[in-house]
């Protein structure tokens, strides 16, 4: 493909509203453009990318023995009613009417019209186990879209489902995904890890997420040296702390301080010269409309889905100003848990268990500018259940061993969940089994982001310059870069021929034909990230040569002309 | 590939609400599932064939120069009011709020997205001319979904777009993609042909539309004989005939004649004994609000797409039983022209052409079950413009020759359009020219119904059993029919042998494997419609012989075992 003929602007700097590496480098690199916020449109250069990955998938996703259908993006309400999760989905759900008032989704998934289908056909034990699967377009109406294509709104997803009469032949689909998958992010050329995960709002029994490993990742995951367990640290379960022995003569009065302008946990912490693991956070929630109270020390940061699952409720969102003042009597920042069950007897107090340990500690005052210090939550706060609800952090410990937990970053490019009876309950997908029984199916799904997975290649694999691809995504092969391709019938000639012979020994290439200066044509190819350049110019034509490089290192080396193509199928591993 | 891990549910009939014989075959094959009104999902056989579609699509669009990319479905508000569209396009385009009540619609077509996306990267005549085109789900808000996935809501769609910086290199790329598209429905293996047409809601300067030819097409197809003008019924211009000489003597004066329970134009020709040619038929429209009438012979049929050209209005919509009673003073089916004029005379009176040579003809008489004898336009109804108005039917004529028509059916599979500066003027798509002077660019843009295209090649090519494929959109080539495959050894290593060596060979292969009568297997694979039809059966192998049928034949032939890879690669052609 020669450069003059393709769609591919490139650009000098990001706009600024491009947040992470990835999204710069897909912007400048031109792979993608920003329409809106979370929508985003696929340059010529991009599609390639995602296609390789479409390839990929599709040839694992056959090869594990599911089937490809194509479902539709507008889905009926009643099939989302017949689940549930109309009413459950939350506003990430689009919703819409049609001409004639129906109610409709734009698919954020597809289990609800996946199930319909298999229950219109399938009816027998003998039908079963299968798994079919589709690749589209999904939205989720994130309330802040972020990170280019990584958690934008409409993205592209291949998704897929299994259905089985019986337990082992759900776990056999669900492995033999499993292992698809792990075939799949090595086949992209990716450091990846499967991890354990919460259902979120898919639902189910239990879930793997195989996570791009990352520096720059958004999911933290935390990983047990001694027995192995990895999970995101949304899921770690953490072993909670022994109860510290107190020695009563140590706990001081309650004393109220002012803390005027401390603004923060630390502002409050350097103030009254403690450590912020002495401070006692407080906060309000609404669980399906009703107000909770969660208690985490100052130091954590509450898991609000191990907070929502403990709760076991469909909508947890944090409380109104309004609904603050109402529950704890206080404004909002300065509330102390001390005393609150007495006032607001109705109000259920949650508290992680690291907040059982704190002695003297300090909490909000209950007053503007106002804190309280040596609250000792055993004595002065009445905690109607102490859980495991931090986020996994540094000194955690693996709650199946005790050993402490290390963590790394990553990006969540797949994930499978075991769904069981959940929708084929609710939706009536039964089938008759040898006793002419009817019984619900039992479901899995399993999720790739394939457009996600673009943006987590580059995040993993960088350099000041730009993109470097892994081989098997690149979008081309080779970079040919001829400079004074119109100037020098000589340069034209082998850049020509080179591009000729390789295309046809099965490696793409891209031939830089442009009338640009060598510099700006090097920077654009490190921008973009091939593998492979090599260089055809006036100055080393004459000698009968041409440079090489690998995107990966940093200087080229000499190559005879004539041994060019050879040289680089073997580079190329072909 | 196996039927038995194969997701095939066929069906012995075809739902109630299957309108058409694609529809029914597309779902007794196992083809698409249906979900709600205008949607469908695609199952993997279906899918097969639309994938084929596609990829022959990608080829001859890459071989024509033009680069692949893919656009948001969700699309801003702001860039369709940029176009004017958001209010013209009617409601057909599904609009919709996002959690932060913006507004959104689901993309029917990409005009106004792609207009922007290159406007972001290109400023210079140097950058031109290009074409972008993708490949994506596209949904209209049809009023009155039919035919399964030939008039679907959601479909799947080929959209190209060239943006030029003159009239000949944009003329240059409409000549490419109208070539393109010779070649790809030639590929598909179709009679089609390539008509004039309206430009409808996309607009612009002209188009054509490429029809697969077939007697169950929705489109009629008006041919010239001499001039080889061929266009779409809805476009094609017609002669408008000459004047008779009216011989004032002949004309008698109006009646009015009771014409009780006389329904439909052909009740009323009957009861006054009169041909249907002989009556003036009486529409009331409004048009941008605007109420209009108009009047065509009593056998023609009124032509929407004429009209609104005509009056240059963006909605022209049948008229409510108010506004009709309103405009003429009468009920509905009841009005007459003559005097409205004089009644009314704020109503513009519109007419086709042919109704100028009625003489002593029936009308509306005004009155519930009353009609109008002896009325003659020329002389009773005070028309304000004559024009063609009608769809063309048997008898007209060409208006560049006057030759008359004949015509033939087909099914529009694809729309090729040159849109001008319709877009990048709106928009503000310029680019600099030679002189540093601004200028728009001047765009073209190409459909294919990629989804339409596979129901096309049903209503063109099937037989009373079922489907009979165009061998390059076959789902599979060959069909081994295996009976006895899971209790006869000699016929399990057979079919599996075959299976493998013709696979080697570059075809695909469906075996029916399945432990059923070899009747059912037979009319399935009637059905589905594959081009090659192996039978290995008991009944053959012990003389060591197989049957060899192709699906547009009749009887099947007997072939040795150790002969049929050899045979079977030479009838596909291999």
């Amino acid at each position: 493909m020669k450069l003059s003929n393709y769609y591919l602007p490139t650009l000098k700097e990001a706009p600024k509203d491009a947040d992470t590496l990835s999204a710069k480098l897909m912007i400048r690199a031109g792979l993608i453009r920003k329409v809106a916020s979370g929508l985003y449109e696929w340059l010529p250069l991009g599609l390639k990318v995602l296609k390789k990955v479409e390839t990929i998938v599709r040839e694992e996703m056959n090869r594990a023995g599911a089937c490809e259908v194509w479902l539709p993006l507008v889905q009926p309400k009643e099939l989302w009613e017949e689940s549930g999760r109309w009413t459950y989905y939350g506003k990430e759900l689009l919703r819409f009417a049609d001409r004639k008032e129906a109610e409709f989704c734009f698919a954020p998934t597809a289990e609800e019209v996946m199930t319909d289908l298999v229950k219109k056909d399938t009816t027998s034990y003998k039908q079963l186990p299968f798994c079919l699967y589709q690749f589209g377009t999904k939205f989720r109406d994130e309330i802040r879209p972020r990170f280019g294509v990584m958690r934008a709104r409409e993205f592209y997803m291949k998704d897929a489902y299994s259905f089985a009469a019986n337990d082992a032949d759900a776990n056999d689909w669900y492995q033999k995904m499993y292992d698809a998958y792990q075939r799949i992010f090595k086949r992209c050329g990716f450091e990846f890890k499967a991890v354990e995960a919460d259902t979120g709002a898919i639902g189910g029994n239990f879930s793997h997420e195989f996570m791009v490993l990352a520096d720059t990742g958004e999911d933290a995951i935390a990983n047990c040296p001694a027995c192995g367990y990895a999970a995101n640290t949304e899921k770690a379960e953490i072993q909670a702390p022994a109860d510290l022995a107190i020695n009563e003569a140590d706990l001081k009065p309650m004393e109220k301080r002012d803390t005027p302008k401390a603004y923060t946990i630390e502002d409050v912490a350097a103030m009254l010269n403690v450590p912020t693991s002495q401070l006692i956070k407080l906060l309000v929630f609404t669980a399906d409309g009703k107000p909770v109270v969660a208690l985490v020390r100052g130091d954590h940061e509450l898991n609000e889905f191990k907070f929502k699952a403990l709760l076991k409720c469909n909508e947890l969102e944090k409380a109104s100003e309004e609904v603050y003042t109402q529950v704890t009597g206080s404004f909002v920042g300065f509330a102390g848990a001390q005393g609150l069950k007495e006032k607001n007897p109705s109000v259920m107090i949650y508290a992680d268990n690291y907040v059982k340990n704190i002695v003297n500690g300090v909490s909000g005052g209950n007053g503007k500018d106002v804190h309280m210090i040596n609250v000792t939550p055993r004595r002065d706060i009445k905690v109607d259940v102490y859980a495991d609800l931090k986020m996994a952090s540094a000194g955690d410990k693996c709650a199946r061993c005790g050993k402490e937990f290390t963590f790394t970053r990553g990006i969540e490019a797949g994930h499978v969940f075991k769904l069981g009876t959940k929708y084929s309950a609710s939706m009536g997908a039964n089938f008759l089994d040898e006793n002419q029984t009817s019984k619900p199916m039992i479901m899995g799904c399993y999720g790739i982001g394939i457009s996600r997975v673009v943006a987590a290649a580059i995040e993993q694999s960088h350099d000041e310059n730009g993109i470097i691809w892994p081989a098997p995504l690149a979008p081309f092969d080779v970079a040919l870069v001829a400079i004074d391709y119109a100037s020098n019938p000589e340069v034209k000639k082998h850049a020509d021929a080179i591009t000729e012979q390789l295309e046809a020994a099965g490696l793409s290439v891209l031939l830089d034909d442009r009338d640009e200066r060598a510099g700006i044509k090097f920077k654009d190819m490190d921008l973009i990230g091939l593998p492979h350049r090599l260089v055809v110019s006036s100055r080393t034509v004459k000698d009968g040569q041409c440079e090489y490089k690998k995107r990966t290192e940093k200087e080229s080396v000499r190559w005879n002309l004539d041994e060019a193509v050879k040289k680089l199928l073997q580079a190329a591993g072909k």
